[in-house]
């Protein structure tokens, strides 16, 4: 049986006619010696891709991670972190070609096309010839091998579009063109695929002056049976090194028709808060070159602010003035009950020249070191205890998840582990981040997934993948006789539902 | 055959009767699909736990492991780091109730009840109910899965009380009542239990004026087979920042009548060691926030020790006082011989609040980025190719296993690698840190297992977790061919025996 | 069949009459229960050594894993970084004895001895008994149990010399005078196991003043088929903390005939790297305390070259002079088309007593915590997007592989991953290496593999190690149904050829 191709394709395929009718595809891939393989049944096309795919090599330990896996491949998608615009599923707009489905709207996928030679303005332009592009994607296959990308790339293909074939130089074209055809289907309006994808909670990344229309009409749209939230992202209004800072500041108090000076500006962040709280939202989320926080008298702030505002202010005064509005921002959340998420230890745009060429998320985002420990103590001395308050901590710095991310959330009620965070569909990475974490946290102090993704197609793909990998470690987990199977059950179920839920109040 | 369940259960509970009368469980764990079960034997109840715990999953490798493990299952222990009070053995003491035993005592257990929402008042308060704690720890049974905690504790109920089924709500008080019946036989004494656990050398942690007497008693009794040595802990007259670091190095200094000023201090420091090496002693233990040190002009630090004394310190003065003192440890080592260990990396009561309401050792100590190579090279520039010096490097920052601790051990004859000290019960952990130095220092350059645990009970079930997961990672090397059997079994045996004794000098 | 005895064995010793006629050795090693032994088959001496060594334990990965590994076993090796001095092949010379080759030259193995508690003196005197060198060896085999020099000490035994026990104190005598007597024939010289390792080109590491006679010499012989190139080492020249710096800077400067002052400096640096190209090398490597680059005003570098040559460079000059030094060597890249390759992040000579006794290269070089993303930019943000440049990042601090080596080199066209340095041939840290980074950056991001070493005779071995795990890192990917078998046996293929042939220019 064809577990992901019926589970998706026969939804959004199947009023085509027969399954996979999209696209007349051949064995191409060599059967690797040993591996299973049914008798040729009828009309089913053999598949290009494992299904037991990402799960552990081990028999035995396979076999008790398939069946947790079984338990919640079909269960619903909570997405409490991403990146889709909510313009997409209020207007259920068609999407658009392959080429910007697949790659030029994902900084992962043009990246390495770049580091491969590829110049980002033949990958990036609108006026471009996408089938172009998507060649040159074919044409780079064997640097995508694997990598994160070419697992839910692969995925996404055969379980939203039913085609079973690696792409390639040779069939790129092919491929294009089954693919657009599909996404002419009303199957593929986003709506549509909302049921098919079973999600019922999709969080958008949103500007605090965004009015959330898009929102507000899903959320009145009685035919509309999801939860689409806003996600509250000041950044650009609380790092004073941000593009436009001052202006932001200034279009944010007007707006609000707040006050001048401090005490205004923080009335109108927490006002916006307020109009993304009516609308829903259950989390703000901030992104820090690192996580350093300060609480400061109320008239040192004040002078601070004057100065960032001013133009007087230095590098450390804008560190500083970061610092305080992060502790700021726990602290309305302490009074607004939004969930804190902090994206920090990244340089972000690396290389000015494409950061002026292309703008920004075009790939050179490079990680820094990232330490928790002294930088986040004096936001959790203020609130770190306090009842309700949720701090959820990603990380692109893997040093910090056993030694700073487990013991902050091992002993704060507050602080709960983010998912990790760029590594989110990388099966050894998170391998790696849930051996580090679960000996000293467990299961239980984690943010469950999120898949942080622009691309509303790979969605499944990117659960799945989380799904497959949690259950292969805690199959390890079981065959270590390190958890009965009845408890390493209920983890599983608790990781697709009441874990996310909790920590992002849901 | 149970091999655990024999080992201690027999010694322990035989003299009650029917073996695990104490309790009288029904199996409750569902059967792993494909793990072996054999058929019912008689009164023998069905074990809860996979006597391959631990071991890989790979069966050729689990047959390699389970060799390697049962040639030292039974070895004795040796405990040469921890802190199980003396008094608590001289004295021959019954242990307390069932809380007392598993929780209220372990920060590593309070912390993670604390972060599952648990007040700390309800769990360490000793005029409290220690069944109500108990219970909430049954509660929450689901926070512990998966991590360090949950294997010891699992183990020690099967090896110590008999007890095979996990804990949970509904029989959370018959286990209670179970453990503290148990606990009031003679053979739950310490002094039977040492006998039980095959325990040869137990090392204390002590203040530097503690008289020592408990050691002194147990020394001098015929009856007392076994060695309980005491620690020489000199964080608090050494460190500026200690709470009441001066009156602390007043009574030190008035204790051994020394003079006044930095070399009285020294003077004092070197009695209070001979004193401890009286008294059996064969290291000192220092625990600092990083691993600085540094040698001092003997005018400097003079005037330098005025300085931390009168009050006029900055707090560069005070890190430097502090690696000045490591370094001084190191040469009194170096003249008597005693091995000096450092646990360096942690931000001790990160929680002002926590510390505040309830001391220390609550769970919430945080590690932090810590580095060797240059902080303690003026220790080794001094001392490093000291004959006979040996300095045992234990950190929490696994990033320095492979890139410091390995080359620094892997070159200096004095250097030994620490057992993975918060890591110690953690399988996961220890195989990455011998992973992580194996290659570059292998095994002969590393310190042996310490257990480093206040719960007595729990030492076998520490050191078998150790035992297994060292014949796991030993069993790889053998199935990879990287290793004949015959050299692991040697590196097995020299693991919980000669490496320790020669890391230790015992 | 003995793959291995094989391959080298009958090419050099064949023409001395029966196979391992030059040992005549018993099995010693006993039998891992369960591994798979043959029939005893005549003449042939059963092997200490696992066919199947370093695949992984699970046997569908395992054989996956040998086919993956037989497509390459015996493919050319590409050596385009390492330490073999020319002169050695230019002039033929037989080797010297046991413990020149495998022991004093070998700062990996020295060191451990020396932990081991043996006198330097004793290891590396240049008048002491090699043969007492090799007893010591043998007598602390135990110590290297489980490490990397392990692993290649007993392929390299095994593959060259045709001995399948492993060391030990009995047969230490025995082993030495078959190593001896091995050694004087004409099979063993330089020019004819260029032939038997099948090395196709081997690169040297070379003085920025060393005329490259050898180099010539081999380039102009036509018996000689293979390449052997020079590589343009420049640190004492450019690194103003560097022994001498003065001096090395004023006799290149006299040796081009170049202008004083920077220009001329510049110039003169120029000219030498003309030269190095003219002998045909292919890359210029650096090493260096952190990876910190700067560009400079041309003044402002005049000046500061003044004080570092004058004496009044505070050490903020010297390492912005490196930081500069180091962006000019990447400029000269760009112009001269010579790859960078980069070795930052080792504190040199750390026990300075040892340094004073026995000079550099002794074994106590010791890593430091490493940081690229801001320490790398100025130089990135100049040439890091410039068409043809190379720059291949190495580094022994593991935490940068996911953190900052993956993304860097996959966005710039010019950064490649190195193979991980110190541990080119520890299997687990190979695995830990490709883990880290394959799922960001892929295969093909790679530098493929350098052997860094100065043994000769330890080539193939090395290269046999990085093949296996390769192999077997792939292996897991296919079992996983991450990579389809024939996308693993292109990247197999690539690795040994085609991916270090593009990183390095070949």
């Amino acid at each position: 049986m064809q577990w992901h191709g019926n589970r998706l394709s026969s939804t959004v395929t199947g009023e085509r006619g027969p399954r996979h009718s999209a696209v007349s595809c051949s064995p191409r891939v060599r059967r690797v010696r040993g591996a299973a393989s049914g008798p040729d049944r009828g009309f089913q096309l053999p598949s290009a891709r494992d299904h037991d795919r990402l799960l552990p090599g081990e028999p035995r330990t396979r076999d008790i991670a398939r069946g947790l896996y079984e338990r919640v491949r079909s269960a619903p998608v909570i997405s409490p972190h991403g990146h889709v615009p909510a313009e997409t599923v209020a207007g259920n707009l068609p999407f658009g070609n392959p080429a910007d489905l697949f790659i030029s709207s994902d900084h992962y996928v043009i990246r390495l096309l770049h580091a491969a030679g590829e110049p980002l303005q033949d990958l990036v332009d609108p006026g471009g010839d996408p089938r172009k592009v998507w060649r040159t994607f074919a044409r780079h296959q064997s640097h995508f091998a694997g990598t994160a990308v070419a697992v839910w790339f692969a995925d996404s293909l055969e379980t939203v579009f039913g085609i079973h074939e690696p792409l390639n130089e040779e069939n790129a074209d092919k491929l294009y063109d089954a693919i657009s055809t599909a996404l002419m289907s009303p199957a593929m309006r986003p709506r549509a695929l909302f049921d098919a994808f079973r999600i019922t909670v999709l969080a958008t990344t949103d500007d605090p002056l965004d009015p959330l229309e898009a929102h507000a009409e899903l959320a009145a749209d009685p035919s509309f049976a999801h939860r689409v939230l806003p996600t509250f992202r000041p950044d650009r209004y609380i790092d004073p090194g941000a593009n436009g800072f001052r202006e932001n500041v200034e279009r944010l108090t007007a707006a609000t028709g707040g006050a001048p000076g401090f005490k205004g500006y923080l009335d109108a962040l927490r006002a916006r808060r307020e109009h993304f709280l009516r609308h829903g939202a259950v989390s703000v989320d901030v992104g820090v070159e690192d996580p350093f926080t300060a609480q400061l008298d109320p008239r040192e702030a004040e002078r601070l602010f004057a100065r960032v505002m001013g133009g007087g202010a230095t590098d450390a005064d804008r560190r500083l003035f970061r610092g305080h509005l992060l502790w700021r921002m726990a602290e309305m959340s302490v009074e607004d009950g939004l969930v804190l998420t902090l994206h920090p230890g990244v340089r972000r745009n690396h290389s000015t020249r494409t950061f002026r060429g292309f703008g920004a998320d075009t790939g050179h985002d490079i990680p820094l070191r990232t330490a928790f420990t002294d930088e986040l103590r004096p936001l959790l001395e203020s609130f770190g205890l306090e009842a309700g308050f949720h701090l959820v901590l990603f990380t692109v710095d893997e040093t910090v998840y056993s030694r700073e991310l487990a013991p902050l959330a091992g002993f704060y009620p507050s602080v709960f582990i983010g998912a990790p965070w760029w590594f989110l569909d990388a099966p050894d990475a998170i391998l790696r981040w849930r051996a580090a974490i679960t000996e000293t946290a467990g299961f239980y102090r984690t943010s469950g997934f999120i898949d942080d993704t622009r691309a509303f197609l790979s969605i499944p793909s990117r659960h799945d993948v989380s799904r497959r990998v949690d259950a292969s470690f805690l199959a390890r987990y079981v065959t270590e006789g390190r958890l009965g199977l009845q408890m390493a059950e209920t983890i599983i179920d608790d990781l697709v539902a009441t874990i996310p839920r909790k920590a992002f109040k849901l």
